[in-house]
């Protein structure tokens, strides 16, 4: 017996951002702005570092959640962008630190800003990085803001302790896991997403629901990253792929992996992860691996219960442009691993 | 295009508790005993009460969690069982004041304990229960166990709380709701099953299995019971439906059906839930409501979401026949919404 379902549930049509980057285009040119001269300093390296991860190219997909849920909610002052280039700050920030404690290499397949001017730059940098960013909230002026921003602050720097109490340790939970994630990559995204109602003296209930719908689009797309990383549910293996896995981060699919597998498996992924035996044949017996335990599908799955969570999140809003690009931020990062 | 689904997936062939309850039943003669024993008192009314709850015959499922964990991993000696009896008293405790709290007046079909005896009386013989508990932990002497059982008493008694303020507010979003059951019902079944490695010298990997098993299955389980409260997915309804509809208890299908309806649709349900309106009449249009909005499915869904989890937090355990009873649980759990 069985039952059909509509493969549309599971693929949208090629779902995209285009909605969201229309919405927030000419707002982000003032972000761009702002980032260049927030990140400018009589301290040379200072704008160097900055600029050279800035000028990386991320999607910039925070601080477009801040203007969008700013924008759906009529705010009509400057507030938004200043608080959507702090989020890019704050995230700038973690990435230079992030990279210092991680000891990346790489960065979005450039050089990492530490391999080019070292440790210490970088985390001074990134500590600038979150001042300028503080400093442009205050002068906004909304406490409610300022409360949110500065909780997800400390809320991502728990996380990176957390993580970095949790490395390396294949014994990890996945309720362990998402806790890392919920805090180093949903606190960010649903306080980037909660601070525009807020300054547009929205009313509870819309502050909650967007703040619900960025924490779960936060997990859900963590979650899809991690799976991208061993190249998604495709059966093609794109470039790119096995970064997490050379640098030994445990995330979802192998937590899975490894916790479905036989002794053996088990082993393979401890010589792996805890002792750094991470060389292509390794990363292909753990591509299999991952696979003969559905691990890489159900990390898939697992990010779409959260991105369904997320579309409730904004359910009860009224339909309008801003809402529906926000839907479609939740069905492309779905959309990503196939 | 479609892709075709077994059925089985969804629905397995009729688990049930027969596994846990034969490797349990001989220790669950002795939590009986000392049931009877430990809620007896020279004052009339504490056995008087206690008896009425504890004969009313729950599944006794949460000391069975700490009965088959502790045997998991060769515990030898008698405190599991004074452990699953604290479990239960505190689950006990919990009901009666439960009742007190929400002005309830039946309890699994029966009078509540408060409408033969008072409120009064159900407050403090809930507080014995706990006391009697917390003496019964001591007696055992694992300080990690009772630091694991008390903090599942305050977050439980945090959970309470939290739900007042969110009672009867229809704005409730997803998470809040979770955040709640979490608190009420998840974190006793995680200690529940917790203390059972605690208590045996298991190592930190399977306590942190144990743990997180028994808080997915715990939001698996009260997310089953909401959507069992409307008759979960079956077309023909039970008996007991709509209780918690007529206490004006908001539960996620409530919750999804309110996010995803039109203004007068959500009009209906504050009308219901906080004005309270919740006749018979109210409770039909409400199921149709619920239908019309995917609701109880998505509940389903959603619990399935954590039995998944649930079920990899115990896949690194050796095969044996405490882990294929724990994994029956959770298949049981789900199996109740069809």
């Amino acid at each position: 017996m069985g039952i059909v379902l509509s493969f549309d549930d599971k693929k949208p049509a090629e779902p995209d951002l285009s909605a969201l980057l229309a919405l927030t285009s000419d707002d982000m040119g003032r972000v761009n702005e702002l980032i260049l001269s927030k990140a400018a300093s009589h301290v040379e390296m200072i704008p160097e570092i900055a600029n050279h991860l800035i000028a990386s190219g991320g999607k910039r997909l925070r601080p477009m959640l801040t203007l969008a849920s700013a924008q759906m909610f009529g705010y009509e002052g400057g507030g938004h962008v200043k608080l959507a280039t702090s989020v890019e700050f704050m995230h700038t920030a973690t990435l230079l630190h992030d990279d210092v404690v991680d000891e990346s290499d790489m960065r979005r397949g450039k050089k990492a800003a530490r391999m080019l001017w070292g440790n210490q730059a970088s985390v001074l940098v990134g500590d600038f990085l979150l001042g300028q960013a503080f400093r442009m909230m205050v002068d906004v002026g909304s406490l409610e803001a300022l409360r949110i921003l500065s909780d997800a602050a400390s809320i991502i720097a728990e996380g990176e302790v957390l993580q970095l109490s949790a490395a390396k340790n294949m014994e990890t939970t996945e309720d362990e896991y998402l806790a890392v994630i919920k805090a180093k990559t949903a606190a960010l995204f649903s306080a980037a997403a909660e601070v525009g109602p807020v300054i547009s003296g929205a009313d509870r209930a819309d502050q909650a629901a967007l703040r619900s719908y960025g924490i779960n689009l936060g997990l859900a797309f963590q979650l899809i990253d991690d799976a991208l990383d061993y190249g998604g549910s495709a059966s093609a293996l794109g470039k790119n792929v096995g970064d997490d896995f050379r640098e030994g981060k445990i995330t979802l699919p192998v937590v899975l992996s490894y916790r479905r597998g036989t002794a053996e498996d088990r082993a393979f992924w401890t010589r792996c992860m805890e002792r750094g035996e991470n060389e292509d044949a390794e990363l292909q017996e753990a591509i299999a691996l991952l696979r003969k335990h559905n691990a890489i599908e159900d990390t898939v799955e697992r990010a779409r219960h959260y991105g369904a969570v997320a579309r409730d999140a904004l359910a009860p809003l009224a339909d309008n442009e801003h809402k529906s690009a926000l839907l479609d931020v939740i069905s492309f990062c779905i959309a990503r691993a196939y």
